[in-house]
């Protein structure tokens, strides 16, 4: 089996990757959207994508590709807990650190650490947690923020393990493929769907057809239509498999009420969801 | 007056502070965090936030400010638009540029122009579009995506204008401080809430408080309460003010409902909003 994931090796997209399917040859792409179009065109069999954080929400590029470009479904989701460290080439020492690299997010993720022990070292962004251990071992004083296996990968050594502000850090990562899974008794489904107009209370309508069958909503957020501001692509997910008679009632009313409603999956929940 | 805003000079949010108050001092500051603190501490009078972008979509940091980090109100809100420019230090040529500097957000929205005009060029993450400018104009083959006015401020020039991918790339910005502006008769409220637990139809509950009363909601969104996994903060903006009879009247049912509601202001709206 092949698992396409948004690299380079090192990420958390690849433990993510790792984690799910152990034996699998993996193939790092570089963006969430080319992991999308390996999977569409056959050049692997499943995508891992990161689609939420505890922190800092919803990641916006994946529910964009999920509303806009493919028709894979979700077959899974897991969570992977976020460990940050501080890395730098063997033999630095932590007194003469005076530039740190990470991805914004992971810098965004230790702004406490950062300027409780790094008060005037400068910050510098970088594509990702892995290039910014690269960027680290090339400079003199330079640290990044990444992963244990990011500093074995790339030559360097952790000089603080964990150092993320808040220590329930997770993200949740779907896995989509071609396949529709059946219902397991715990699933979850996702959907989005949009209105022709925004008369007041259509979506409470909308959302009154999933409560009123007691089926209980466990994620709201909207996106930009990126058509007129203001115009919105609801995005919710909800307890249950579309095959379920509930859910599958539920679905041919909302398709009834909205102007386009899609199916990302239905698909087994993770434990912590 | 004197205004915070997400500095340095050059980048878009200095645009949306120049738009606002013409005649004002402008104090760039770090971060968004930084700026509300900015106008909390009183060094100086308002502060401008992005708090939307119609490709990208809500800016997170901003959301979670207003959730977690101030009691202050908007005050107002505005429009500006978008437009990228490639940018280099003067003289060079667009034959010549092998790596592009950008914020990630300004790189996501040029990207089909970037595939298709440089696709072998390296692309490099900067903490602001002005940085970017910075380092296009200290590297030889260095380009930037930024906006004119950056240009001109860091010694570069412009080399190919509008070169992002939708012609309606707008950000909304929200102005906040210690004031609260009575009704304008067009006005828009923007709201936060939590709930004790996760009840389905909890949240159709709270949505049927406002279209019970013919107020419509412009927005809908959710962010990570940062405890657990799975819990969220709602956030919503309708239309009206909260001293409207209608809207004081709903969020009286709100509070009750709720275990946390929180006001982030009643402001006149944008037009195109």
């Amino acid at each position: 089996m092949r698992v396409a994931y948004l690299g380079p090796a090192g990420t958390f997209g690849e433990e993510a990757a790792r984690r799910y399917a152990p034996a699998a040859e993996l193939i790092a792409c570089p963006s969430h959207a080319a992991v999308a179009k390996a999977v569409d065109s056959g050049g692997a069999d499943l995508g891992v994508m990161a689609i939420e954080n505890s922190i800092n929400g919803s990641v916006a590029e994946t529910l964009d590709i999920l509303i806009h470009e493919t028709t894979l479904q979700i077959q899974s989701e897991l969570l992977v807990p976020i460990e940050h460290s501080l890395v730098a080439k063997p033999g630095a020492e932590i007194d003469g650190v005076s530039v740190i690299y990470s991805h914004t997010q992971a810098l965004g993720q230790c702004r406490e650490f950062l300027e409780g022990h790094f008060p005037s070292a400068r910050l510098e962004a970088a594509l990702s947690t892995a290039q910014a251990v690269e960027l680290a071992v090339a400079h003199e004083g330079a640290a990044a923020i990444a992963n244990a296996r990011a500093a074995t990968l790339y030559g360097a050594e952790v000089l603080t393990p964990a150092i993320q502000d808040r220590p329930n850090n997770a993200t949740r990562f779907v896995i989509i493929g071609g396949g529709q899974p059946g219902p397991s008794g715990h699933d979850r489904t996702s959907i989005a769907f949009q209105f022709d107009d925004d008369r007041a209370g259509l979506l409470t309508d909308a959302m009154t057809e999933l409560s009123s069958r007691g089926i209980n909503c466990t994620k709201m957020e909207s996106r930009p239509t990126r058509a007129t501001f203001g115009e919105y692509i609801f995005l919710v997910d909800f307890e249950g498999h579309a095959q379920d008679r509930a859910c599958a009632s539920a679905l041919i009313a909302l398709r009834a009420m909205t102007s386009e409603l899609k199916i990302f999956g239905s698909y087994p929940r993770a434990a912590e969801g």
